[in-house]
């Protein structure tokens, strides 16, 4: 019997530190049983030729083709499953209206359980089709078809954490789409969270059930409090929204006399596995405090284009040492591809550094050294995003799980503008970060799965 | 014989004005031999169903598929077409070094021949199969490759407007890469202008040559004062880089003591078939100088987050009456897609009106009023694209070149998220704009010849 499950033979890009990619060229990828890179191998490596003698004649052997390249998943920190059924559309309006207009109507259809089977399965399939291996889900306040996105997160092979959305304060939430009362949303998440961690004793992936106060405004202190006891009684993930809007922010002052992140954390909702979306403003005050416990920020590059009112100040909270990850936030975000959400994250950034307003003087137009690089926002978009889970995803080292994508440079008619024969890789993969459309993704892995091919 | 050469059914999206879209729903749309739009009818016009049925069993009857949607043609104001070759890296420094490092070594190698028809063809497929009909590209300085670069979108259909690039000025081009001197940069030019305007008396859509001093920091008084001679002598689109950043702001007021736009009118730059990239940093004053002159504006927002130090406040100079279409700038701008593009203009506008900085009230940190919405976006990808070129090209009216882009909506790995089947039309045309992947055109027309298909 073999040792490995899988060997693949490829040149591959990850993440070496946030500011470093490290390329490995020609190497050997050895995959076990479970899914986890057992052994990474460069040619100059003694045991490289005889990997290669043992397995390359074997079904096990994949040799990754001239022109393709092997990327980590990417991992997706935020995203509104049932919201898909609306992306791209109603952008034009300020948050609160969109969740009351919009969002919430939405969302209330999601009661169907047969329409949320067939919306989630095409949202899961267009997610791995996107090169997302792992995404944290916002589902929708019902406890079954919150239970479907776990289940066809585990059928489809991709890394799903799930939460069943909380909102029950009667005075923040519209009559028809709210839970009934707070020890029903207590009851059902805690049901909820029994059931997606039993699914997941039989997932080789993994799904997780997750803590989900939509935000503090749709809350009561009863519920919120609650929802941090029952993270604590089975250690689960949290996810929520924190700081997003001039208007989130506001309220949450308004009520509590403090920042959001005081309040979640007052409410035993920020720890090593919350993840919290957008924190805009978050303060430095804040942002320490997110350092110390070990949270997440969930950083919206295309939605907070439309929502937060600002560019979160990410190289400053990097530079303080939060956990930071990148997130589609589908549908305040249109866009299902987190290629996408890379490329904003470091136009943002820029936007932020330079400022806005040409009527202003250079010097005082942006806020220096705001701007992040393009590697330093792939290293939130996989590596950041798997320490934003704490989870052994998002590089291709030895005891992460194998969460690939296989990037064809030369897909008919969307190839990359790669010419020179002696190109430099790091060139490459610039390109490939740049300009890869879902179609040159040809194949996706999950754990050591095949999950999407193409 | 027929009456018209095509006749294709189906629902279409165009701008009725900046802000309002026309959906023409089951609309029948009459090409005549020239490729240009005879005649649009609505199900509810007499004449609708005689059209149909002397059409629908020939040739030249195309019903186009349920899910399927016709969009004007894309026109990209700016287009560096050597720079295809590095398009997605080398964007982490100042717009000068950019220059110097980068680019200016890149077009250099276009002086051969060979090289240049290798990469032009692939430049033209690319923007073809992204659904830009129409580009105004700069070449490099070479007559010769840029005579081939005009060949080439003669040959595969795509309108182009061409200009062989003029950098004389020897203090600020580098030895390798600059116009010999300025009688032989004229000359070369004027050359180039007879050739393509040769070559498009037999170009069905039309191939057009343009003046193009690259910017002023490059060319000498002479060169610039020639240039505008040879606009007017033979009625030629004129394009260069104006106001784009704070450098090249600074540079222009420190040689001539006045703004790039009024530096530009003196030398005869500044006229209808004028189109300038970014102008950034445009007064009012200069923006009044624009709107009378019938000068362009290329708004490149991808671009401008790298080299422009600023958002354009593209609302402000649409509402002075300023002609503005949009530009991907290749390589400056990473992507050949002018849906990417109106993307961020929509997104850039949006962060101008609400600012960037979360330290800052909201009240002092963006500029009202500055936000452009999709239907805005869209208005300046297609009508103000052609409006700005004064080609009748940009609209689905009588009178227009048929050129057009039919997009699948439900095409296999890349289905839109549309659900309902009483979905308002309004709603698909968002997703479109807002989701639609490359893989989703399916065909691409223009001037009533099929270019692209996939
Ligand atoms: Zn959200
Ligand atoms: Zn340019």
């Amino acid at each position: 019997m073999n040792t490995y499950a899988q060997v693949f033979q490829g040149t591959a890009f990850t993440s070496q530190s946030p500011k470093e990619i490290k390329v490995l060229k020609d190497h050997l990828f050895c995959i076990d049983e479970n899914g986890v890179i057992a052994k990474i191998l460069a040619p100059i490596d003694i045991a490289y030729n005889d990997v290669l003698k043992e397995y390359e004649n074997t079904d096990a052997f994949h040799r990754i083709n001239e022109g393709t390249y092997i990327l980590p998943g990417f991992i997706d920190l935020h995203v509104h499953a049932p919201q898909w059924i609306q992306a791209g559309t109603a952008l034009d309006i300020p948050l609160n209206d969109w969740l009351n207009t919009y969002t919430f109507p939405t969302e209330a259809k999601f009661a169907d359980v047969d329409f949320a089977t067939k919306v989630y399965a095409d949202v899961v399939d267009t997610l791995l089709a996107n090169g997302t291996t792992t995404a944290l889900y916002f589902a929708t306040i019902h406890k079954e078809a919150s239970i479907v996105l776990a289940k066809t997160c585990a059928e489809k092979g991709q890394r799903g954490l799930v939460g069943k959305v909380v909102m029950d304060d009667p005075e923040q939430t519209p009559s028809f789409y709210k839970d009934a009362d707070t020890k029903t949303a207590l009851a059902d998440t805690e049901e909820f969270i029994v059931a997606v961690k039993e699914l997941g004793k039989s997932t080789k992936q993994g799904v997780y059930p997750v803590v989900t106060p939509r935000f503090i405004p749709s809350c009561t202190d009863e519920a919120l409090r609650g929802l941090g006891e029952l993270a604590k009684k089975y250690d689960t993930h949290i996810q929520s929204h924190c700081s997003e809007s001039d208007w989130a922010h506001g309220y949450v002052q308004e009520r509590f006399g403090k920042n959001d992140a005081q309040a979640l954390n007052d409410f035993g909702l920020l720890q090593d596995k919350s993840v919290m979306a957008h924190s805009n403003f978050l303060t430095d005050e804040d942002a320490q405090l997110f350092a110390d416990t070990g949270s997440a920020i969930a950083h919206c590059p295309v939605s907070n284009a439309y929502f937060a009112n600002s560019v979160i100040p990410i190289a400053r909270f990097m530079a303080m040492g939060v956990e930071i990850g990148l997130g589609s936030d589908i549908s305040g975000g249109f866009s299902p591809s987190l290629y996408d959400n890379t490329r904003q994250a470091v136009i943002s950034s820029r936007m932020l550094e330079d400022g806005v307003d040409s009527s202003l003087p250079a010097t005082t137009r942006g806020v220096p050294n705001s701007r992040i690089t393009l590697n330093e926002a792939f290293y939130l978009v996989t590596a950041g995003g798997g320490e934003s889970l704490s989870l052994p995803i998002g590089r291709l080292e030895v005891g992460f799980a194998w969460d690939a994508q296989m990037i064809d440079t030369r897909t008919a008619n969307a190839r990359l503008p790669i010419y020179e024969v002696d190109k430099k890789e790091i060139d490459i993969f610039e390109k490939i970060i740049y300009l890869a459309r879902p179609e040159n993704i040809r194949e996706v892995w999950v754990q050591g799965e095949k999950v999407h091919t193409r």
